[in-house]
């Protein structure tokens, strides 16, 4: 992996991707005592920056592997990124989804063409699932986080934003099954490489904290966050990337979760999920640390259940 | 007024108020079936276009008026308005609010530095006591909406969209007070003559629909509405201007308001009060009428209570 890999990356999803704006907020500065610079991928086709990986995963495949399609296992916006990614590319994508996925996530994946596939809600019968469909159809299996063409392509978020603001301090994202930060990182790590990486994650789901400091992946044995999109870990692709390259992982309470959300929507107008507040979040924990930087935050997603709010 | 008397308007504030984007979202054209055009004044400076017009007022002031303070009654964003524009411009800002108003809007005007004068909650009670104010402080009293000057304050929100966007169709505002709409036909007629002008009401708050039957001001029985910034009634300086330059308004139920306001929360991510969607409910309650047209949409705010959302 090299500079070019990435530009050829961005190059390849940008028909299939927007640049999503950088917003920032004089508010959110004041409180936060440093000066923020928000990577708004809940703008993003979908609402996600998974549109991202998924769009290189499908584009990275040859024509003979298209027409056998692909196939994932979400219930989350990965679900929604492969199924329009596919839709775009004339791909057909199975999704396994546990049956009892919410209505609502299984609508959002049919509005984009993609096929649900239900099974029983373990990881086990999920994975068997997938390679059920991998071998009846001859489908490609996509990682949501733990595949380098995913990665990539998670990088050329980091990529635009930097392309803005290049003489940024630190770039902080949410960190879940390991994917955006390891993108982010290998951006920065290419681009810009004296500007900081740093991740952020909800304590109840502190796996990645865990990780850095044992050396090794390590799960969770309870998933009690509002951050619906982190409760996943670390995979052999983006771990090490992430070992080599990240800062640090800071962790945040439930309660810095919902008041940095609510602070995002309030004062900035716009829609972001939990996930994406953790960021937020981090930065407000540790104003000290922040303290007159120029603090870049990748905005994750913005969908979220309005029927289901934390306020 | 004339072209002239609106660019120095601009110039005027301009260090005082946000250049907002103008997004677009192609799931919502396509809904629609036409092109939008959002002028996203949600994300203006305290969360509402009332910002332009309450700079405009404040500036166009005399040194010796500045100096003894301006007044006003809103429980709403003009209030907020006035107290951020008085404030940055180192006035005193009296606020006459009704004592049942809710403390959030309380808050929002003292974070801005205005001082909030209370009074029982009729009309006849707040004009008495911001002419008390007046007479007594010698502030100069600010319309929300049937003055000259923040009429042509407002006027600015359609003028910079216009600078973006020439070649729109029609451009629809939401209308209350009126003074949006009557500022932002005055920029159509001076700049786009040929782009049309629509007002967009709740149906439980028809008054402007029929004051432009009945050719004189209508006021409202009852203020049953979700949009709470369209419950007052047109004056006698904006009503010349709405029945010479609108070409009509269109009214929408409770219902499609909430159900736009949904879609605009959900697809594009962003934030916007009740009022602001009633012109979005509008296009889609008329979608023959403005099919494969460009729409332009001026999105009047995005204050709204979190803890009592429609959904």
């Amino acid at each position: 992996m090299n500079k070019q890999t990435l530009i050829q990356t961005h190059n390849r999803i940008k028909p299939f991707i927007h640049k999503t704006p950088v917003l920032t907020s004089k508010l959110l500065d004041e409180i936060a005592g440093c000066n923020l610079f928000f990577k708004c991928e809940n703008f993003q086709k979908m609402g996600a920056f998974k549109m991202r990986g998924a769009a290189n995963a499908i584009l990275s495949l040859s024509d003979e592997e298209r027409q056998r399609g692909v196939v994932t296992h979400s219930s989350g916006n990965f679900a929604q990124a492969v199924s329009l990614a596919a839709q775009k590319l004339g791909v057909k994508a199975y999704i396994v989804m546990p049956k009892n996925a919410p209505q609502v996530k299984k609508n959002a994946v049919k509005t984009y063409g993609g096929e649900i596939i239900e099974c029983e809600s373990t990881p086990q019968a999920r994975e068997a699932m997938a390679n059920k469909i991998k071998e009846e159809k001859g489908a490609s299996f996509l990682h949501p986080s733990n595949q380098d063409e995913v990665i990539y392509g998670n990088a050329t978020a980091a990529m635009e934003l930097l392309e803005e603001h290049p003489n940024l301090d630190v770039i902080i994202t949410p960190v879940g099954g390991g994917g955006l930060l390891a993108g982010t990182a290998l951006a920065v790590n290419q681009f810009v490489p004296n500007c900081k990486i740093i991740g952020a994650e909800p304590m109840e789901v502190d796996d990645a904290y865990r990780s850095l400091k044992s050396g090794k992946i390590e799960k969770n044995e309870s998933t009690n966050t509002i951050a619906d999109g982190l409760k996943t870990y670390l995979g052999d692709r983006n771990f090490p990337i992430i070992k080599t390259l990240v800062d640090k992982i800071i962790r945040v309470e439930e309660q810095e979760i919902k008041e940095a959300m609510q602070l995002i929507w309030e004062r900035m107008k716009i829609i972001v999920e939990p996930s994406s507040a953790v960021a937020f979040a981090a930065v407000l924990k540790n104003k000290e640390e922040f303290k007159n930087k120029s603090v870049g935050i990748i905005i994750s997603g913005g969908n979220v259940d309005l029927k289901n709010l934390p306020f």
